[in-house]
């Protein structure tokens, strides 16, 4: 049987609406996903931040496609001069602290806006929001047949036999404009004929885990849900051949700021001589931090590890319990991955080492 | 102030009853806690096998436990023959696989019992699983001395502050007889005066970190409450001083079958040059494997992660989902943490490298 195709186009976590009032957006709530595929309206600056906030949208690519629309949002509610772009764009910076794409997707539109009259920028806002998002599907392309390369090759070591891939947490096409980073090769590897399974790891405590077992089941791609915990036992058994995730911030050295988690599955990788990707577009790179000391990690409410389930009890309702106060609870959402356990950095440039060299080449290939 | 003492005598999960009709047990059931404290009757040889199957009481050096009074129970519902204690013990072996406590306290009782005559066997039974519980509460009274030491060892070489120690799952009292292995010396530095912090992981899925959390919240414990995800970045920014585990079994080489997540935790301790410990007690070494591939390990059901909590909702009865069928999971209760991982092994006979002739010899003092 051959491979079931990809649905054309790729699914997008964001739709452009026209209306009369103005241009407007709407947006895939991720917070109710994979139970419920609802599209919410997102019409004000306040709608922008909040959906970043409080993730309806996220993945660092995602975040920044959003924050250019909220400009473009913001404009059309102020009176579109200097000191209101410096204002919406103060506002939409400080909605996440970790994903670099957020910050660099602010700075690229508000440099385009600066230059053009007043009266013209929320049309050119829109359009640059637009463009931001299209250069993103782009990138996403090039980084699944960048990694597609890698998987062919990875394949070709082995016996003839389903490629084992591990990912964590969510970056797909739910992550990004269209096809995601880290899944982008395994879309590609789906469309070349090339037999992948996925591992999948829930990545408490937001369960991101969940939206990539949904995407990947809504593309017809085998896969796996374990707990966070499994992962070790999984890569020390052997049974996984590459990890691959994404990334919210790269230093200039090569450290990788991902959801919390995935060091420990690099670690096992490295422990495993395994390959351990990092796939992510190039403005994931953020050369004014020297290493990954230099990115902030974002701390959230306890209230995401105060929920919790016991399954001694298959009533539903009385499974969920709220942890009793007087517990102390840390809850970072980010980890660094040292450099030195990253075997590569997939971006729609081409794979370069972690190392502050090669990252520096690519850096001037982008600049040429 | 000075640190709060523990209680003694210090809690246990298990009460001893003398009833009309015969011996009877009660424990504290574990699924229930840490949001209910409620005592169980275990009056039949299906009561302890159902305890130990759905996880009412769990921890390996418990589940040995257990299973001696589960002989007990057996024979007094029996007409106590060679026969009958072979079928009990047979039945009793086939509820959890991992941990070797069950099948020593399994061999034990029924080596101590086959020279009794079968009207004095009952009687014989409730003495000799009362003295393989007590046995075990000595044995966590000096594993806890002996872990005391390596904390007061490890405390001395940082300036003075309050020390930080990982665990994982739990392996404190709840898990044993009385002192629990892991945090036996957690508590006996509380009791020494040495301060000390502990950072808790959640444990998915089944969440036993909340036990370990209610555990030290008792006794007046510092202590934080993370994702499983969250230990990586911890150890990997020198926020911890050592980790210490329990195990499940632990083979001929030092290899350590522990709750899954174990090893990851384990790597992260290796790559930061840390201290990583596990405590147990003897009889936890299985000579009989060889290494870790000679343990088998359990796999669960399903339901244990297909039952999540979406944080977006604070409605908590709408906030717990069931994860749609369709999705393959895969749910290991264990994994295997190698030796060289280990930087030592904490048992009622002293500290011994996680190595073959290490173990070898402290076999031979045992058997002295």
């Amino acid at each position: 049987m051959p491979p079931r195709l990809l649905p054309t186009p790729l699914q997008s976590p964001l739709r452009r609406l026209r209306v009369n009032a103005g241009e407007q957006l709407e947006i895939l709530d991720q917070t109710l996903l994979p139970w419920h595929k609802e599209w919410r309206r997102v019409t004000t600056l306040a709608d922008a931040e909040h959906a970043i906030i409080a993730m309806q949208v996220r993945g660092a690519p995602l975040i920044g496609i959003i924050a250019a629309y909220g400009v473009a949002l913001g404009l059309q509610e102020s009176d579109a001069s200097d000191n209101a772009l410096n204002a919406i764009s103060a506002r939409l910076a400080a909605t996440r602290p970790t994903a670099v794409n957020l910050g660099w997707a602010l700075s690229v539109i508000c440099e385009r806006l600066r230059p053009i009259p007043v009266g013209q920028r929320v049309a050119a806002a829109w359009l640059e929001a637009d463009a931001i998002a299209e250069e993103d599907a782009r990138n996403n392309q090039l980084i699944g047949a960048n990694g597609l390369k890698l998987l062919q090759y990875i394949a070709a070591s082995h016996p003839p036999r389903t490629l084992q891939v591990m990912t964590h947490c969510n970056a797909g096409w739910l992550a990004t404009a269209r096809h995601g980073t880290a899944l982008a090769p395994v879309y590609a590897a789906r469309q070349a004929g090339l037999p992948v399974h996925v591992w999948v790891s829930e990545t408490r405590p937001r369960n991101q885990g969940l939206l990539t077992a949904w995407e990947l089941q809504e593309a017809g791609v085998p896969h796996t849900l374990i707990a966070d915990n499994a992962a070790g036992l999984l890569i020390l058994q052997g049974r996984v051949d590459a990890v691959i995730v994404g990334a919210d911030r790269v230093a200039a050295n090569g450290d990788v700021a991902n959801k919390i988690g995935t060091c420990l599955k690099a670690l096992a990788a490295a422990h495993q001589c395994l390959p351990f990707y990092v796939a992510a577009p190039f403005s994931t790179l953020d050369f004014n931090a020297a290493t990954g000391d230099d990115i902030p990690i974002e701390t959230r409410n306890d209230d995401e590890l105060r929920l919790v389930t016991g399954v001694d009890n298959h009533n539903q309702a009385d499974c969920l319990r709220q942890i009793a106060e007087g517990h102390s609870v840390y809850n970072p959402a980010f980890d660094i991955t040292p450099a030195a356990l990253v075997t590569g950095i997939i971006t729609e440039l081409g794979v370069s080492a972690a190392s502050e060299p090669a990252l520096a080449r690519l850096r001037e290939s982008e600049d040429r």
